[in-house]
């Protein structure tokens, strides 16, 4: 599939263009241009630009505010609920993560959990956020529902990701983000593409039968949790998108289940709506509320050395670190240029032509 | 197989008497007991009583300290890290448990890691303690080295699971205890004394070669993260494991990845001891930090009946809630008695008669 290469500094300089042609001021969007570029940089190209039409279709259909006043409306020394106001996530998040941030170094910790608010890209970009202070950070945020619990047939949860980052010392980061199922939405794109099967346990029919077809989601299908069936363990892949859930939305106040609303524009809204918006969950944890921060980041690079002097299966060479991966892709694509699919690029022309932005 | 059926308060003035003989006070002695007995009536037999003669041989190798001086060592207003003595951990998680609820009445939340312990039975028991505050319950452990990451043959991680236990109103709470791994030691076991083999995706043989053998362990074979292989995800579960890791020890000073201390004390320490003892994690989050109480059990119910009245796939009755199983049995047991496999009563009476306590 035909390919272009686009310079990091390219794509900012377009997508904060095109939000602040939607009326963001110019800060919140290259806040919200950094955290979905962040997505694109490190190899997770379902959640970039690919998606930057999607939102401006949520603006249009008036479920994005463009011009939030995001504010806390309940609080103590470690916590407080944040309302988005229908803001972007990608703009609302670093928000409440700020919040955490700054609770932590108060309090020692820092939850904020957060209602009214939009898609937020990825979970890593936010959670990232408390490395340079030398913290701990935690993001989750709900999404609309595509996963099946273990043995039913409804869709009642969304992918629901959890990320954790925690600083070393001279090794890098360790940054684990996971959708809360077998495989995330962007894996069976892929596959859709090349015309393959999927693996068992990522999804099942309309009728709750094991399938293969990674076209299963639009003709009825869900995808399964992280297990893919109860033998595997499905119900705690399950369990931990349902504690996303409680953690994003029930503690503040967004919509929850079956009922958080679509990322598509046009796919109508859920018959009820028993919160607002949807909900994310951000959590920041000072080291040294704990241990001295250099003691901690000297075990996680022994933890982490320890990792990889590990001895591999035949065939593979090394044992990874969560976050090796993306960081390895960052580094080389905001060297080498980021490649987008010739739809993608098409997409984001057809955006700019709107808003008289070119690419 | 044959069983014998005891009650609760049978099998609690024994377990208690069995800890008061080797030192413990009485009140570690009920406390302990309380922690060790939960496993038993909520059917999570492989964590109960069948374990008692093994914690009794920890404290016969003198890596077990009946009578441990609990101590804070560090903290902050939302934060501590505790000191567990060498103590029994179902008497130091409990402990720490106490001070992170303590610390989510002040600042909203509370967050207690814990080095220097010892196994701490099962992680609900702990996280539940929460509920009777309206707050939400969070414990994790780390666990002597059985789980080999996605790519490795060699085993650097425990079975280290996380409970979060949150609070309804007139439905019963939300309880989601879980291994990291596919399936937890306890059920290997039990395929292993019915000469079944393991589904896929359980355990890999010495090689890192996939396996159907339940013995494997034994064979040098490792237990696998949640998702099997790297196809269904197993980086997934091999990083929520490294995050329990983190958590418990790390942030604690305790013995972490394949330095954890092993529980059969026949099996010889680890070759280097990066910290103290075992570490856990315990966490309280304050409903009302975030939101009025009666909001979110309100919630919380909806929620619940939500997933309850989700269509089943075939052959199904219904969607389990996570916890469901686990009050189903305690109730039944709490009643009718608990069973305990011949040889199980074998091994207690043994225990029993060398401190002149009769079962």
């Amino acid at each position: 599939m035909p390919e272009q290469i686009f310079s990091y500094h390219q794509l900012f300089q377009f997508t904060s263009s095109v939000f602040q042609k939607i009326g963001c001021t110019d800060e919140h969007a290259d806040i919200a241009t950094k955290a979905l570029l962040s997505a694109d940089v490190r190899g997770i190209d379902s959640h970039g630009v690919a998606r930057l039409s999607g939102y401006i279709r949520l603006w249009e259909a008036q479920r994005v505010n463009a011009t939030p006043s995001i504010k806390v409306i309940h609080e103590t020394p470690s916590t407080a609920v944040v309302d988005g106001d229908r803001g972007l996530g990608l703009v609302v998040a670093p928000y409440a993560m700020q919040i955490a941030i700054a609770k932590a170094k108060q309090a020692g910790t820092g939850w904020v959990s957060v209602q009214n608010s939009n898609h937020f890209g990825i979970a890593a970009h936010h959670a990232m956020m408390a490395l340079e202070h030398d913290m701990i950070g935690i993001a989750m945020t709900n999404a609309s529902p595509l996963v099946a619990p273990t043995f039913s047939i409804d869709k009642m949860l969304g992918t629901n990701p959890i990320c954790v980052a925690a600083p070393a010392g001279s090794e890098p980061a360790f940054v684990a983000d996971l959708a809360t199922t077998t495989a995330a939405n962007g894996k069976l794109e892929i596959l859709q593409r090349k015309s393959l099967p999927t693996p068992s346990g990522w999804v099942q029919d309309k009728e709750g039968k094991p399938s293969n077809d990674p076209h299963e989601l639009k003709k009825g299908g869900a995808l399964l949790p992280l297990g893919g069936d109860r033998e595997h363990g499905s119900h705690k892949g399950y369990a931990l998108g349902a504690v996303v859930d409680i953690f994003s939305a029930l503690l503040s106040g967004a919509n929850y289940a079956p009922w958080v609303p679509p990322f598509p524009a046009y796919v109508p809204m859920p018959s009820q709506q028993p919160g607002k918006g949807i909900g994310h969950f951000l959590g920041a944890m000072r080291i040294d509320a704990f241990r001295p921060a250099a003691e901690f980041k000297k075990s996680m690079d022994h933890w982490i050395q320890g990792f990889r002097l590990a001895k591999t299966v035949e065939g593979e060479e090394k044992v990874l670190i969560p976050g090796d991966p993306e960081r390895e892709m960052e580094a080389e694509r905001m060297k080498k240029g980021i490649p987008l699919l010739e739809a993608v690029v098409n997409d984001l022309r057809q955006t700019g032509e709107r808003f008289a932005v070119s690419l």
